[in-house]
Formats: structure tokens, sequence, C-alpha cells
């Protein structure tokens, strides 16, 4: 148990990116962190408390089943830690529920405040592992701590296996998203538990040509590259937003479509050069032809990850 | 028809290395290019003459049913170009017929004299996508044609979509590569139609990781990242030589350890720093523990592709 006062601990600010898994093949195995920000201010206090500013700030501000809170409490308890209460300030710009990685990166600040407040002093790998387990994926968690493009899988029960590339150039993005919100769990239901040959090899391919379309910025690489059998397909009816979509690619400045994590937003890769405003517009007109709305947010690939 | 003397098309060379494809979880999508080259220089002639040297000389020196002029000729009677006779001198190095690309390194050559010879002007993607189709799988023809780490699929039935990538640092490789050779057809009967989902997303997740130890050096990453779902685990009672060799990884100076192409020969990677002859040795001592025998032969990854 700590013995030092609380005020030594002092006052705690982190910034945690929104993220993007699965992109087109990559399948629960690669994930972008986006220049969205959850920004999380913590100090220790006599109770907990919130206050919270931005998006979704009810959800946010929240203090019962808060997923931060939760998360911190729950780690320090199995570290046999003092639960110091503490007084959050929360900032949000991520989606909740919308497949922009809101929850990792929620679980990620609960347990970056648990090793702050804890003194656990864990490992890189320790930290985004045990998000990934609390995910039951790694993806997202590698991309928010590290920034970037992160590749991650659990190489044990608690470690991650993680490589992040820095995307080359810049790589603008827009996200599509819709009203509803889609649990990861329903998302995940409706995917088959067999593959054909064909499909598997597909996604292979297009996995390692993806990697690099990024990492060499060959974003002549991309649409094919996006290309997806194994997901995808399956989701496609929860998110009406993806084929809808899809034929935007390579006209209107639009480079490729992919879902962003298990749905319901989409995820656009946009010419750099291409005017947004322009791209919004044909969206928005994509959209109501087929009755859709959704809310479009132009981002950037970020190589920031979470900061201190 | 070309209407130019023979002579004018003077003396052509072409080297192509050998190329190890699959490279555990990167099945049918990536092959790497070995220090093993396969040396051909034509020039015209009256009639069809081959002289051979090297490796497997005598398969070299037959006229009759050669891959390289089989090639060279289809493709020229395919293009509706005079076939001219060729004088070639071989100088090989790639062991024929047991997974390290001997196929597509002979197609290319025949693609490359066809190309010169018939004067073709043949773009890059085109001469691999020939190779590609003949092949069945556009893998080896990449690396073989552009070195380094090769990523390839065929977009569509004549053209091949290509990525290359530099391996970061120096590679030592060693290749061990039994008497007896494995057709690629036998070795594609035994692989299952369908696979499960976790073994998509493992094969996904590493071929990725893969790449990302490739280009940027990590060599940490090699052991875990080679395993394999999709085919070696069917194709290990063909390629006995496989399972008695990957418990070497990670001591005697091996990093990691896949079957090469189709197999049967394995491909072993070491750590640059540890004593070849040492491991070589401990090689030996392995197989021998096991009753089996196969040729060790030291090599690197190579960046050089088909050079003229």
């Amino acid at each position: 148990m700590p013995s030092r006062k609380r005020t030594d601990l002092g006052q705690f600010r982190l910034t945690l990116p929104a993220t993007s898994a699965n992109l087109g093949p990559a399948f629960d195995a690669a994930a972008l962190a986006l220049s969205l920000f959850l920004k999380v201010r913590a100090k220790p206090a006599d109770e907990f408390s919130i206050r919270a500013r931005g998006r979704d700030a009810e959800i946010c501000g929240q203090v019962q089943n808060h997923l931060i809170l939760t998360t911190y409490r729950e780690v320090l308890q199995g570290e046999n830690k003092l639960v110091i209460p503490l007084a959050l300030h929360i900032e949000n710009e991520i989606p909740i529920g919308k497949g922009c990685g809101s929850s990792a990166a929620a679980r990620l600040a609960g347990i970056g405040l648990a090793n702050h407040f804890g003194r656990l002093r864990w490992s890189r790998s320790r930290i985004v592992g045990e998000a990934a387990v609390r995910e039951h994926h790694p993806d997202n968690a590698a991309a928010c701590w590290m920034g970037g493009l992160a590749i991650a899988r659990m190489s044990s029960e608690l470690e991650a296996q993680i490589a992040r590339i820095t995307p080359k150039g810049k790589w603008r993005l827009l996200l599509v998203v819709p009203a509803e919100s889609l649990p990861t769990e329903e998302a995940r239901k409706v995917l088959p538990e067999e593959y054909p040959r064909a499909d598997v090899v597909s996604n292979i391919q297009n996995s390692m040509l993806l990697l690099t379309a990024f990492s060499q910025g060959r974003r002549d690489l991309l649409a094919a590259a996006l290309a997806d059998r194994i997901h995808q397909p399956y989701r496609a009816p929860l998110c009406p937003l993806l084929l809808a979509l899809q034929p935007l690619t390579r006209s209107k400045g639009v480079l490729g479509v992919a879902l962003s994590g298990a749905g319901p937003s989409v995820l656009m890769f946009l010419d750099p050069k291409a005017d947004v405003n322009r791209t919004k517009k044909h969206v928005r007109a994509q959209l109501k032809g087929q009755n859709l709305y959704a809310e479009l947010i132009a981002t950037w690939i970020t190589s920031r990850g979470a900061g201190f």
C-alpha cells in the first residue's frame, strides 16, 4: 500500500486519440489513431466526481458505471492497491459506441490513471495488454496508446505483441458517423465461423498490401487493398452507410472506404489535395439519395498516442 | 513481325534470384528473394541450343520441355511474334523443385527473353503478371523480378498488384534442402477448403507483424510472427524437416523457421551475429537425431531482383 500523502501524486493529465480498427482486410489485427481526442485531467479528492464537456458530455459525466472509473478501480483492486478517489475533468471529442475506439480510450484512461495513482510502473505492453483483455481485442488499445498505425495480437493472456508504423505523408480522413450506435458483440454475432481458403488468402494479401500502402505512402494501392471478405460483407446489413459510400471510391476525392471498427461508422480515406468540403457535399448527397443521414467529421491519421 | 536482322538484337543477359514464398503466415501473399541466382545468357542462333553448368546442370541442359524455352516460345507465339532460335548459356544455383522459386525464375527468364527478342516492351506488372498466371500464384514471380520482399496479388487475369519492401538490415538465412522434391500441386491437395475464424485472424495478425519485422528490422517479432495456421500444419507430414527444425527457434542462433514455398525445403532465419557453421552443426545434429538428411545452404535476403 502506498504510504505517501495524496497530494504528492499531484494532478495527472492524459490525452487519448480515437481509433479506427479493422481497416478493411486487417480484421482484429490493425488500427489507426485519429486526431480526435479524449482529454482527462485528474487529481486526488475526498470522493469521486466528474466534470465533463464536449461530445456526449452527459454520458461522460455520470459517475455510476463510468468506464474510466470502473477500470481505474478494478485495476487498482486487482493489484491490491489503495483506490484513491479522484476528481476528473473530461473533455471529449470521440463519438461513443460508434466504432471509433471510445471504449479503448476510456479503458486506457482508467489504466493510465491507475498506473499513475497506484504507482504500478507497468510497461507499455502490459498497459495495452490489460486494455486488450478488457476489450477482447488489442488493436484499438494499441493504436490509442501508441498512435499512428498499430498492429497487435495477444501473445499471452496479459501481454500484447505490438508493432507500430508511422504512415508516410498526410492521410486525410472523413469519419461518417450515424445517429445509432451498434454494440461490438452484436456486430460479431453476424460473422460466420468458417471461411473458404480463397477469402482467407485474399485478406492476407490485402492486409499486407494495405500496410505497405501506409508505410510507403502508396495511395495507389489503397482502394484495392481495402477489399475485405472476412467481416464487412456480413456486417454491411447492420451498417448501411458502408454499401452506400463504397461506390464513391476513386471519385470525388475518395481514395477508399472501410467500416470503422465493427461499425456502424465508416472511415473514408481522402486525397489530401481534394477539397474536403466538396467531398462532404458529395457524401451528403450520396447518403440523401438513399435516405441515410450521418454526421461527417473531417480528421487525419495522427502519430500521437496517449500523451501525458 | 520484326524485320530487323537477328544480329541487331545482340547478346542478352538475365540474372534471377531464388525466392522463398509463404513465409509462415503470408500464405500465397509474400516472398523473399535469396542470393542464389539463375544466370542466363542468350543470343540469336540458327537453332535452339543450351549449355548449362552449376546446380542440376542435366535438367537445365535439356532442350526438350525446357521451362525457359517453352515459356519464351509460348509468349512470343501469344503475341504473334517471330520465335527467334536462341543459343543459351545457363549457370544455375537454385535448387529445382524444392520450394525455392526455380520455376518462377525459369518462367521469368523465358518471359524476359521474349520481351527482349520480341521487343514486347512489357511493363513490370505485365511481366510479373504473365509469370504469375503461369505459376498460378504471383508471390515468387514478384520477389524474383523485384528483389527484397514482395507482396503480390492478381488484380485481374493479366495484371499483378505488387508492393515491395527492402528488409531493414542484413538477414542471414539457412536454406535446408532435402533430396526429394515435392510438386506444389501435391502440397496444395492436403490443404482444407475452409478455416475457422480464429485461424484466419491469427494469420492476418502475424502476416502484418511479419511485414513490420522485416521493414523495421525487428528481429524480436520474428519467431512469434512466423506462426501459421493456414498451410504449414497441413503440409508438415509431407515436409518432415519443418517439425524437426522448428524446436531450434530462439536457440543456436535461430530466430525463426518456416516452410520455403510449398516445401519440402525449410527456410531458417539466423541471428546475423551467430556463427553460421556452428548453427549448421546444430541443425545437422538435430536432423540426424530424427534420421533426416538435408543439404544446408547459407544465404541472405537479397534486394537484387532480375538484373539485365
